[in-house]
């Protein structure tokens, strides 16, 4: 007899660094409050585009702090880390293989999302690499041959256009950026305003 | 017997929210690790332009986010707040002010620069205006015709000059920007991690 509540919705870019801490601690601190998460890859690329931004490791002295940053949050969210050698890199392919296989099994898409991340943030593979992208899927069970036709058909390459235009209209401008009950959240240093909110805290 | 420690230093603009939060927690965090806090105004449109960065609340999506953020995590914090009617504004005249002041008196310069932000944040002045500033500065005991005269001193505009250059210097690209021994933590919502690195704590 327990009531519904909405899912979250969890927006991120695949070379996020934090997009990645949050993607390891979402599911664990919504399940905490009887929440499910929607996983919503985008392209940071595009979204900067609209938004006239850069990646904050090319903006002049915000660039050094941002990867000393990167680090330091992951330990003091005691999540692994490693600044990847190739950052940031294209995730379209990544993003692409997301939706397909979501389409089909959503454990199994959030099984990869989690392996893409870990390959890119912890053993600093080259994930904008098609073949990475196949290898990581693989490696949660999905057939290769399938989803290398897959993600180089046109209507999931207009899938993932629509899902960042979606995002867009939503006001996504970066990642992490976490949507509940339509209050936006960005960043995973607002998880704990986040868990205040579920947790039904005054604020 | 106590050990010296270096004191913490604290950059900021006066028209910074995040910056204004900071202030009403940094001297009581810092003290409670036997630490003192060197505060030290800036001139964040300086520094944009050698970032080439604009200010939070003009970039597309970021803007409205931003004052959803300030005044949300002002509640978080338990700090009042409310979203000024003219935002961003100049601060060089409050700025100067406190260096000023600081060269004399730095407890009346501390209770200055809070009284400033607390004008700004909680009472919606414009602090741009050199006459509240004054008014501002009589508040805590300050005697407005000295003060009147050094802020228009050629020596003071030199001074705040000085010291914005040096922030940079010291890689400082925004506000709240804060050293704790060097190591630098960016905004108020990296209080958490100051405070474990303060109490010593593995990470």
């Amino acid at each position: 007899m327990s009531e519904t509540k909405t899912p979250l919705e969890f927006y991120f870019d695949f070379s996020s660094p934090y997009g990645y801490l949050a993607s390891e601690r979402i599911d664990e601190l919504a399940a905490k409050y009887g929440r499910k998460v929607k996983w919503r890859p985008v392209l940071l690329g595009v979204i900067f585009k609209a938004t006239g931004t850069a990646p904050l490791t090319e903006v002049p002295l915000k660039g050094e702090y941002s990867k000393l940053d990167f680090a330091r949050s992951a330990r003091f969210m005691g999540v692994p880390y490693r600044q990847p050698s190739r950052f940031p890199l294209p995730t379209q392919v990544a993003a692409r293989a997301y939706y397909w296989l979501h389409e089909r099994d959503c454990a199994q898409a959030r099984a990869f999302a989690h392996a893409v991340y870990r390959a890119l943030f912890v053993d600093d593979r080259d994930i904008s690499d098609a073949a990475m992208v196949l290898d990581l899927a693989a490696g949660v069970g999905v057939e290769r041959a399938a989803l290398a036709e897959a993600i180089e058909s046109p209507a999931i390459k207009e899938r993932l256009k629509a899902e960042v235009a979606a995002a867009l209209e939503k006001g996504v401008f970066g990642s992490p950026f976490i949507l509940c009950d339509g209050e936006p959240f960005m960043g995973a240093d607002r998880l704990p305003q986040l868990e205040a909110r579920l947790a039904g805290k005054e604020f």
